[in-house]
């Protein structure tokens, strides 16, 4: 469907097609010149498209900063719905880092590179910033409902948090870095979902539970099996 | 002590001195323009030292070379030691992630830069994805023996080692784009190694005194608490 296809869809799959061929040329422009520095006709240039072709699919290079960065928000969203939910923290866990591994890896751009364009460019790149924060803010709370709900051992929240996102990222980095199959995704995500929250589960037997609860789906977020 | 400060220890950790200079400096040319065309000549410049004193820590380019790679041998040599050892297969697995942490974030070079450097430069670099893939292979041993011995949950141990490392690499990728402080690469290496031995164990209880043995030191290989 014209103006839609591509959009991140709940699964954190990101389908091809010319927008995201444009939000990858533009991204990896981004990085290497700089946001200001690049113009929409070399964004053009690059993706072997007329310029009147990016600006059917995007009006501004603002819109096509923001839309990299929305690619960006599929794990956050659903750390946001799922941090006040009922459903145990294990399973909403779970979600969340998987959902974080699958943007990722479907990103067109490793995601140290988005990371370091926005360390570089931190006026256009401010969201980025804050997006990170709020998700790691999140995935506290998530943590420590565990925690005091008798779900997860006693952990340090911080060290936990910082520890599954290097996780996630370090999964999606060797995915990028090895070319990986796009067919292998879902299992790479339920592999470091499953670690990060098998290492805090109080009963070790609990965990096929947590994972049939994850792809059951909650509040729309499912994480498919590998 | 003249020639061998700097020597990476048991520990992982690199003192600093003239010789890690060089390391870094040389590192980042055979990364930015390759090994065959960086000269030693300009080593020496970007190093700010003399050519004479270069010579004096590396006799060649080649000896330069291998040190970078020696650098990021101290948990191959743990998991090359350990893989045969009777000590629980938890602790050994503690003691090779723990050091591989220290290793990767008291390096110059962030691993995945090494990493990028060697895939361009395969002649020069091969023993990196040598040194990688016996990794994967001791550790893959080790897991399955813990499997074997009922110590760990029923696992696939391919996808655990991969996901496991990606969780090293990307505790080190946080640590060195953070700038992170050194006083607190043993907590890092902490919290990595911890999640992934507790994401196996059949009994979360028996962590600590997996964390105690690895403490203790397991065939001169002790990783010092956080």
């Amino acid at each position: 469907m014209a103006g839609t296809g591509g959009r991140p869809r709940r699964s954190g799959v990101v389908s091809s097609g010319p927008r995201e061929e444009i939000l990858t040329v533009a991204a990896a422009l981004f990085a290497e010149k700089g946001f200001s520095a690049t113009r929409m006709s070399e964004i053009a240039e690059a993706s072997g498209l007329r310029q009147s072709s990016i600006y059917y699919w995007f009006s501004s290079k603002d819109q096509l900063l923001r839309a990299i960065m929305e690619q960006n928000r599929v794990s956050l969203s659903a750390a946001r719905v799922l941090v006040d939910r009922a459903e145990p923290a294990a399973a909403r866990l779970y979600v969340v880092l998987y959902h974080d591994v699958v943007q990722m890896c479907l990103a067109p751009l490793n995601f140290y590179a988005l990371e370091q364009t926005a360390h570089e460019q931190p006026e256009e790149f401010a969201d980025f910033g804050l997006d990170y924060a709020e998700l790691v803010r999140l995935l506290r709370d998530v943590v420590a409902q565990g925690v005091a709900a008798g779900e997860f051992v006693d952990v340090d929240e911080e060290d936990v948090v910082r520890t599954a996102l290097s996780l996630t990222e370090g999964t999606q980095h060797r995915f990028h870095a090895g070319r990986g199959d796009v067919a292998d995704v879902a299992r790479r995500a339920d592999a470091a979902a499953t670690m990060a929250v098998s290492s805090l589960l109080r009963e070790p037997g609990s965990l096929p539970a947590v994972v049939a609860a994850a792809r059951a789906g909650i509040a729309g977020f499912a994480a498919t099996g590998p």
